[in-house]
C-alpha cells in the first residue's frame, strides 16, 4: 500500500487528487508543520530535504511533487493521466510542471519563506511585498501561452490540471484578482466538478 | 533536425551534453544575454519566458531542462539515458532532476538575479550574501543523501548526471570549497572525462 505525506496549504494536495484520480489505495498522513513535524528525525529519514509531499512505496520513498505526478501516471496507466508513449507530448506535460515548480511556485513561496533567502527582516519584507506581483506574472504566462483548453494539455486531462489547480487556489489567499484570468478561472471551476476533487477536499474538510 | 536554444554558463549545457550523449543531430543557437537577446520578440516567439534552454523539434517547441532531458531520453532510448519503462526508478531520476530545478537552481540564482524577488537593492544584496550559504546546504543534501556514485542514481549514467555537473561548476564561481563535498567533486571528475563533455566544452571553447 501506498503511504502519502502532505500538509495542508501545501503542493502535496496536487499528488492526494492525483492518487484519488488514479484509483490508488494510499494510506494519507497530514503533518503538522505548526509543530515543525517535517523537521523531526522520523520525517528526516523519509525525507531529508523536510519537505512534504513524499509517496512511500515497496520499493522506496519517492519526493517532489513532479516525480509523485509522473510515478502515479506510468504506475497507474490505465487512469490516462499523462501520454506515456509520446516523447514529446510527454515533454510538453513535463515542461508544464517544471515551470510550476521551479518558477510559479518559489515565486508565490517568497511572500512566506522569504527567510529562506535572506537573513535581514526588511529584505524578506520586500520579498513578502512584490511576491503577489511576480506570482500573479508567471500565472500570467500560463494564461496566454499554456493553457489550451479544457485542460492544461488540451482534450485530455493530465497531471498538469491538479498542479495547476492546487497553485490557482493560492492567487485569491494572496490577494489576487482571479478576473485578470479567464482560462485559469475556468479551469479551476471545471476542476472543481471533478469527483477525485470533491472526494479529496471532503476527506480534508472531515 | 532539432535547434537548441541556450546560452553560456546556463543549464543549457546540460540539454548540449545530454543531445551529445544521445548522438543527435542538432544545430545549437548560443544566445547573447549581454543584448538581452533572450527577451526580443523573435525569441519571445519560441519562449514566452525568455529563458533558455529551448529544444525546436519537427513537432513543436519544448522549454524547460528537466522536460528536454527526459524528451532525449526518451527519444533516443538506444543511447539508455534513463530507466524508461520503471515507474520508480524514473520518478528517482525526476525527483533528483524536479530537486535541482525548484530548489538548487533557483538558490544559485538569488546570487546574480535577486531583483526578480525583490526590488530594494538592500534587499538583492542581502539575498546575494546569503545565497551561496543556501547553495551549498542544498550541494550538501545531495551529497550526503542522493548522489549514489558512481552515477547519481547508481551503476547507470542518466540525465542526473549532466544537470549535477553543470550545477557543480557554479560552486567555485560561488566562492564554495569544492572539498567538503568529495562524493561530488569525484563525480565531477568522472564527468569531465566523458567524451560528450569534452566535446560539448571543445565546442564551446572554439
Amino acid at each position: 500500500m501506498l503511504k502519502l505525506f502532505t500538509a495542508t496549504g501545501t503542493i502535496g494536495l496536487a499528488c492526494e487528487i492525483t492518487l484519488q484520480e488514479a484509483g490508488a489505495d494510499v494510506d494519507v498522513v497530514r503533518m503538522n508543520f505548526a509543530e515543525n513535524a517535517q523537521r523531526q528525525p522520523d520525517y528526516l529519514a523519509i525525507n531529508p530535504k523536510s519537505r512534504v509531499p513524499a509517496l512511500v512505496c515497496d520499493q522506496g520513498i519517492i519526493t517532489e511533487a513532479p516525480a509523485i505526478l509522473g510515478y502515479v501516471a506510468q504506475a497507474f496507466p490505465e487512469a490516462g493521466l499523462a501520454p506515456l508513449d509520446d516523447a514529446f507530448a510527454m515533454a510538453q506535460l513535463q515542461a508544464f510542471n517544471s515551470y510550476l515548480c521551479s518558477w510559479v511556485h518559489p515565486a508565490a513561496a517568497h511572500r512566506y519563506r522569504g527567510y529562506r533567502w535572506a537573513d535581514d527582516p526588511a529584505a524578506i519584507k520586500d520579498m513578502a511585498r512584490k511576491a503577489p506581483e511576480v506570482f500573479a506574472a508567471a500565472m500570467g504566462v500560463i494564461e496566454t501561452s499554456y493553457l489550451r483548453g479544457p485542460w492544461v494539455m488540451g482534450p485530455s486531462y493530465t497531471t498538469c490540471d491538479p498542479y495547476l489547480y492546487v497553485l490557482t487556489t493560492w492567487l485569491p489567499r494572496d490577494g489576487i484578482d482571479m478576473g485578470q484570468f479567464p482560462k485559469i478561472s475556468e479551469h479551476f471551476a471545471r476542476m472543481s466538478e471533478r469527483e477525485a476533487v470533491k472526494t479529496v477536499l471532503a476527506r480534508i474538510a472531515a
